[in-house]
């Protein structure tokens, strides 16, 4: 299998890079609450090295933090730091510009890594957009930053939890605008991208993705609205012709949930945030993964916040970042 | 506590309604399905006495259909019916005008007799809207028959499974129209028609009810929409102080229904037809019951539909339909 890996994803081994998160948040803690765990994942820590030092203490973890510069270099016997601190005094339990700063070189550093195939994937810890925007830095989310700095046009965001993976065709608009972003984002792209990724890190010949209706009843034949017959089944018919993919529906997304639970398609495709993300965190809620489809490589992260209220106390919950590492290396060994 | 609903509900016991359905779907069947349960609820069947007839024989109940026309003769020995058949030749399997016309008037006849206060309240089997239209009468479904019927202007679809009760603001309407509803539909009455029906049958002193935001993450302080600030947090903030009333949120709908199964409050309030159908579904697929809250009288349904395709194999699953009336009769006896 490390075979596969390295011809798949470069020429160092399976790396998982995770960047720090905001650090006066709960990301440095979970970062290092890794190795509590029994893994066997090459993890490469990103952030700022007295900020790891820090939660290992924190921590109380007994193998020690090593500076890398050349990952050819990577030692499983400690834990491994590429450090871009800014040598800045960080905020804990609340954001700065100096917190926003850090964070977002590590993201970068990561970025970079994985664009030059140096690591195979990127597990994110969680940032403030807030910090973000204070050291300069004006991005709704990692969603985003990772699109723009490795140059991806077409990408969406995918919510992986144990009973469903849910790809979101709109995201973070107001409710009145929904059905506006619904005919402004491409829905062929949608489904491209969630071909592309089924097919890149699921290893499976014909998917089968099970696609919500945007409206009640999935429209009850357009007397509950006109996307489902006008827009959703022709790009459904025209990309069942392009690609290797079988698609069911429109479904009426009140029920698509439950018949997904019972037939368990390769990914639903869901029409707006709160469609997709209702049953995902119901269902799964200290599992889902977030993941950024349609970017050159695995970026994942846990589906909650910097949670500043019990940063730094030793509390946080790393259930949901586990799975987020678990699943950026499953998916890498599926290269 | 047969004292009290006599004293409540009327002169005649806590009898409850079943309305035949559509004779061609699964209602008749499970309306004498009911008496293969040890229930221990008077029940009067409203429809036509020979298709009752006809579903007693395909389920091979022993005993014996009796017509009656005086409630006080009403004789639990038997399965009493009232017959308000047109003596015309009904379709089996789908819909007809005949079979149209006789479900309305069944409908009709248990709504005069709530009304009277002869029954305590009635649960309606499956009707098809194509069959009523056949026959003249253009309702989308029950509910709006029933506030018709009774005279009601303010009424709104409730939903009560398991877990959640979950009250809709907006319901069928196409997503691109729902901010456009959710502003012309009144919010107030919205909170004030749950009050009602949570006092009237739930015997809590101070209501908890949890609200729902209209946008993704509740409109994030107004950023990602203003409905939360400019409409439902001053409703909330009126009506909380004109009625015994807790009202927590709005919540983002993604947590809200997560938080709602630990907290469990009396009450949930969704802006929209999926937000709140989607998590009722998905936890509760088989026993949620539909009701029409704000109407005089408790009115209960399955949250399903005619099943033609299976209707008068004797093989319609009737649980959902058992759930509609013992929690009609719960409610009663809690008048």
């Amino acid at each position: 299998m490390v075979e596969r890996i390295k011809r798949k994803c470069g020429n160092r081994k399976e790396i998982i890079a995770v960047t720090m998160g905001d650090p006066g948040g709960v990301g440095p803690e979970l970062a290092l609450s890794l190795f509590k765990e029994r893994l066997d994942i090459p993890l490469l820590l990103i952030g700022d090295y007295s900020i790891f030092e820090r939660a290992r203490m924190l921590l109380k973890l007994e193998k020690h933090l090593r500076f890398l510069t050349d990952i050819s270099k990577f030692d499983s016997s400690f834990i491994n730091v590429i450090d871009v601190g800014i040598k800045e005094h960080y905020s804990f339990q609340k954001t700065s510009s100096a917190n926003g700063k850090a964070a977002f070189l590590a993201i970068k550093k990561a970025i970079s890594l994985a664009v030059e195939k140096k690591v195979c994937a990127v597990v994110t810890c969680p940032i403030s957009k807030y910090g973000l925007k204070m050291a300069g830095f004006d991005y709704p989310g990692h969603t985003e930053i990772f699109a723009k700095l490795t140059g991806t046009e077409k990408y969406r965001m995918l919510f992986v939890s144990e009973h469903f993976k849910v790809l979101l065709h709109t995201i973070h608009v107001p409710l009145g605008k929904v059905s506006e972003e619904f005919l402004s984002v491409n829905l062929e792209d949608t489904f491209r991208i969630a071909h592309e990724f089924l097919s890149k890190y699921i290893n499976v010949e014909k998917p089968i993705v099970y696609v919500a209706g945007l409206n009640p009843h999935a429209g009850e034949n357009g007397k509950i609205g006109r996307e489902e017959e006008e827009i959703i089944k022709p790009v459904m018919r025209k990309i069942s012709n392009e690609l290797e993919f079988e698609l069911a529906g429109p479904f009426p997304a009140d029920t698509l949930f439950v018949k997904a639970l019972k037939d368990k398609p390769h990914m639903i495709i869901a029409m707006y945030h709160d469609q997709g993300l209702i049953p995902v965190k119901l269902i799964d809620f200290y599992n889902a993964v977030n993941i950024t489809a349609g970017i050159p490589f695995i970026r994942t992260s846990p589906d909650h916040g910097t949670a500043f209220d019990i940063a730094w106390l030793g509390k946080a919950d790393n259930q949901s970042f586990l799975n987020a590492v678990k699943l950026a290396y499953q998916y890498s060994l599926n290269l």
